[in-house]
This record gives C-alpha cells, sequence and structure tokens, in this order.
C-alpha cells in the first residue's frame, strides 16, 4: 500500500531530522536546519509537528527504532543468550565509526543531551533504556529456563552493568574516532557473556 | 597576592560559562547567557575572550580543573593503588548527583557536545582523557614495581576500561538520577580494581 503525500513528508522529517539532531543536539538544531535538510517551508513543518520538541522526539523514537531493528536483524537469528549478546557487541563494533544514524547512539547523545534541560525529551531516553534492558533480562530469564544461563545470574543487574559498559565504550571510541578503544571495553562486555555460563 | 580587577572578571566568567556550558551544552549556551550570570556586557566578555568558543575551551579546562582537584584530593591520602582507585569510585559514587561542576562530568558532556561539531573543543577534551589516562596509568606502573599491583596487568588497557566504565555509570545515572545506576556499575569497576592483587 504507497504512502500518502502527507506520510512521505511526515517521514521526510522524521528521517532528516533524526541524522541532525543526533549530531547537533537539540539546542543545535534549528527549525531552519531542517527546513534547509527537507526542502520545506516553515509552513510544511509546522503543519504536520506543533514544535521543535515534537519533531524531536519523533526522531529519537525513529533513531531508536532504526539501532533496535539493525540489532535485531543480528540476534534474531542465534538461539543462545550468550550469542545473542556476542552478536550485539559484534554489531556495535562493526558500525561504531558508521552507525545507522549519523552521529552515533541516539540514547548516549540525546540522554547527555537532555538530562539537564529536557524532561520531555530525558522521558522517552529513560523508556528507551528501560525497554532495552526490558528485551536483555527477558532474553536472560528465559535463557535460565532452559539452563544455557546460570541461574544466579540477576538479569536486572547484568542488563544495566553490560549498558553501560557498552555506552561507555561508545563515548571512548566516538570521542577519538578509533573503534581501538570499542575493542578495549568489548573485552569487558566479552568477559560479563562469559560469566553467565559455567 | 591579590588578583587584579582583570583576573577577577576573567575568573567571574570561567566560572559562570562553566557551569552553564556544561549543563546546557556549547550550542545551547549563547553570549547572552554568559552576560546574564556574570551581568557583563558584551564589551566586558569580548574584552576577555574573542569568542564564544574561546570562553568554552576555558571553561571546559576550568571544570576538569574542579574535578581533578576533588578527586586528588581524595585519592593522595591514599599510598596504595587498589585505595586510590577505590577512593575515585567513592568519590563519584557520593557527587554523582551533586557533581562539582552543575551537570554532571565535563569530559563526558564536553565529549558528546564536541564529537561531531567542534574539533577545537574535541582536542581539549581528548587531552583531558588522555591525561586522566596517564596519571592511571603512573598510578598502577609505580604500584607494579612496589609489588602491590600484579605484574601482568595492562596498565593502559585497565585506564581505558576504567574510564569507559565509570563514564558509563555517570550517564546512566545522570539520566535517571538515580545513584542506584551508578552502585550497579560501580560493582564492575570494584571487580576491575580486585584484579589488580592477588
Amino acid at each position: 500500500m504507497g504512502q500518502t503525500k502527507a506520510e512521505r513528508t511526515r517521514k521526510l522529517i522524521i528521517t532528516e531530522a533524526a541524522r541532525i539532531f543526533n549530531q547537533k543536539g537539540y539546542a543545535g538544531t534549528s527549525m531552519n536546519d531542517i527546513m534547509k535538510a527537507t526542502g520545506l517551508s516553515k509552513g510544511g513543518l509546522y503543519g504536520n509537528f506543533g514544535n521543535k520538541e515534537q519533531i524531536a522526539v519523533a526522531a529519537f523514537e525513529h533513531a531508536v527504532g532504526l539501532v533496535t531493528e539493525e540489532v535485531r536483524e543480528r540476534t534474531r537469528i542465534s538461539k543462545h543468550p550468550v550469542d545473542k549478546l556476542k552478536a550485539v557487541v559484534s554489531f556495535y563494533r562493526e558500525r561504531i565509526l558508521d552507525p545507522p544514524v549519523e552521529g552515533g547512539c541516539p540514547i548516549q547523545n540525546t540522554s547527555i543531551d537532555a538530562d539537564d534541560n529536557n524532561p520531555v525529551l530525558r522521558e522517552h531516553v529513560i523508556t528507551a533504556v528501560d525497554q532495552w534492558k526490558s528485551r536483555m533480562v527477558y532474553v536472560l530469564e528465559k535463557g535460565k529456563s532452559l539452563d544455557q544461563v546460570k541461574g544466579e545470574i540477576d538479569s536486572e543487574k547484568f542488563a544495566t552493568q553490560f549498558i553501560g559498559t557498552l555506552e561507555g565504550g561508545i563515548m571512548l571510541a566516538q570521542l577519538y574516532k578509533d573503534v581501538h578503544y570499542f575493542d578495549t571495553m568489548a573485552e569487558v562486555l566479552l568477559q560479563m557473556i562469559e560469566s553467565l555460563t559455567d
């Protein structure tokens, strides 16, 4: 089924805005930047979104969705939680300097950007991290029920530590523009993954 | 020795700008914000700094200096590398939601802010992380020479992993405004520290 012109316009705004917000941040992105990137007039933007914050929220959700979808493509082919988690590490390793959305990890960028200034956007980041954690907890708990993961593993704690360590690796690799920093952090992640099994 | 009026003015600009940049980011901070916070005129600012970037660089160095000084106060009382590193974890744990500079870790905030947009500021962040790593490598190598740290420890790698994990913990705790997230990451840091000795 084809998209209507209105749907295509909305999608164009979100796609371009995601790229710009993820690199320049909320305050650094102007409606003018989005007008230029989309070729739309101010009226074209405001016909679809009430304000910059609404565009930023839709752009963030789109960016997180793109990353999540790419990660899922890598992990769904594995059955074992250990293999799924290793596939997550490989994904970030490969895409660290060529990420699905230019500018890097939208959760990290938007988190730092929004934590002091933008409560609405911050809530969306929290929800995205909560959902990421929940997916990981689900995989680990299922693994426990199948004796693939040690019963004593605290899945909630593991998920927080895995995400935190991964984000630290992304930060350093993006700062230095050097995958070596991610590889060094990946060693910590792989040790964590090994600790799941006997 | 007293400061001259010019020195006091420069210091006022840097102190206020550090607080604002660390919360609002580079693009989110205007010369107007700094004028308001300092009570200075535009001329007063430009009399001391050529442009916003020069203020941001001085503010970043000041912010990193404040954090470094507070960390050093905690670590200098310990002799053993293990105790020094534990003191670093305690410092961040205590100050995670009440940091020396409002807005959190200046290295993290400025890193995310500058990695795509501001090569000058980015170079200053890289230098700050390099220096942080060097101090840690120095402490570990000295510890190795005194048999306080296992000889097989790769100090460079350890420092990168420690800083990356710490930054991941800071990110999550700042996002959720909840020290629990830092505590969870601190467990990883404490395991790393334990691995230094037999």
